[in-house]
């Protein structure tokens, strides 16, 4: 048990649920040293949603009013994380659910679509085999359920930087929720969430739900102000 | 098979060390963790030891030939990661080796022993029943052998928070390896090297067996420069 007038109770807890998913097969080794990684950029952002990252998420929840088919592509770590948040956003968004694991076996997948369910997802895709490719992505990254296929848009919680890039030109609007601002995928995605996915994918349902209104919104720029936070704190 | 060409290579080597480290029972979930939050910061410093940090290292090799009786304090991260460095340091400072762990059972702590004293290192004490306690730490956290209890130097590499300051308060000289510069064990220890373990250590034990001279050394300037160059990259 973790005091909660513990100064790191929030972080613990987070890492408490990602072990119990590395338990119960859903996370991977990979996926904990990923969160870790992701932890000292939420350190450096003041483990709290900035300005930017709010813009960002008005612009995506626009950006999700104007798509046809939108897929939301899930991994273990978030999965194991939000799973109420990815069935909540999913449900506002009018979403299919795509599971994309790269490492562990093909059962993991299938673990972390029972797990979602169970949470209250609906249209879980990429369990079984996968019959779509990325073009352009050689190996267990290029493929791709038919959830991802047919999408126009498609969310990508904490994804691998080569498959965002390869969704992007095949020509979709690719939504990122990354903590790193320099990371590939950051850089490549039409709209990037730079905040934690235990903050941002709520915050992202809630406002797929609502009457999201946003201006023009400039990726490169919102990116450049969450990288000068994360250098200066500021 | 990671391709010596890819441009993350030797990040990824060293997260395979890890993986096999966890897999044979050395690592904890909880190491891979850290592991990433150590990346992430790796990332910010521009994976290189820095000038702060060799300044860091000279004197903690100063430190250590005017120390009496040396403990390495090692958990399961840096003996999977630098056994070679910590068998290399043990003998050029002629120090003890401490097996340190939180997490998991005391059998992890005599599998970290035995995987030391096969790349080449002696004296290695933690593995049995710890009979010194720090004072002022409860828990796990606060048992110490021999080795730890009568040094008046401790090498802490990625070390708690708690513990290395326990460790200074009882009057002990710390040099904390750790590349958070904002980390409890960074601001507490004596000489704290901002500095990844791959490259800190073998680079301290080449220091130790060498003469090592150096003049004032002020931590909190070089914590302070280290903390720069994580948030400006420079």
């Amino acid at each position: 048990m973790i005091p909660p007038s513990h100064p790191r109770a929030e972080s613990l807890r987070i890492r408490a649920m990602l072990e119990r998913g590395f338990a119960g097969g859903i996370v991977s080794a990979e996926g904990l040293m990923a969160h870790g990684r992701g932890e000292a950029f939420d350190y450096m952002i003041g483990e709290r949603t900035r300005a930017p990252a709010l813009r960002a998420v008005r612009a995506a929840a626009c950006a999700l009013r104007r798509s046809e088919k939108i897929a939301v592509s899930v991994n273990g770590n978030t999965a194991a994380l939000c799973a109420v948040a990815v069935a909540d956003l999913a449900s506002a968004a009018g979403a299919d659910i795509e599971v994309n694991t790269f490492y562990g076996p093909p059962a993991r997948r299938a673990r972390i679509a029972e797990f979602l369910r169970r949470n209250g997802a609906r249209r879980v895709f990429g369990a079984g085999r996968r019959r779509h490719r990325i073009p352009g992505l050689e190996g267990p990254r290029g493929a791709a359920d038919s959830a991802v296929h047919g999408a126009d848009t498609v969310v990508v919680a904490l994804e691998d930087g080569g498959r965002a890039e390869a969704l992007g030109r095949a020509g979709k609007t690719v939504i990122a929720i990354d903590l790193n601002p320099f990371s590939r995928t950051a850089r490549r995605a039409s709209i990037t969430i730079v905040d934690n996915v235990v903050r941002a994918l709520p915050l992202l349902a809630r406002h797929a739900a609502g009457g999201a209104r946003g201006g023009r919104f400039d990726n490169q720029a919102c990116l450049r102000e969450m990288a000068r936070i994360v250098r200066r704190g500021a």
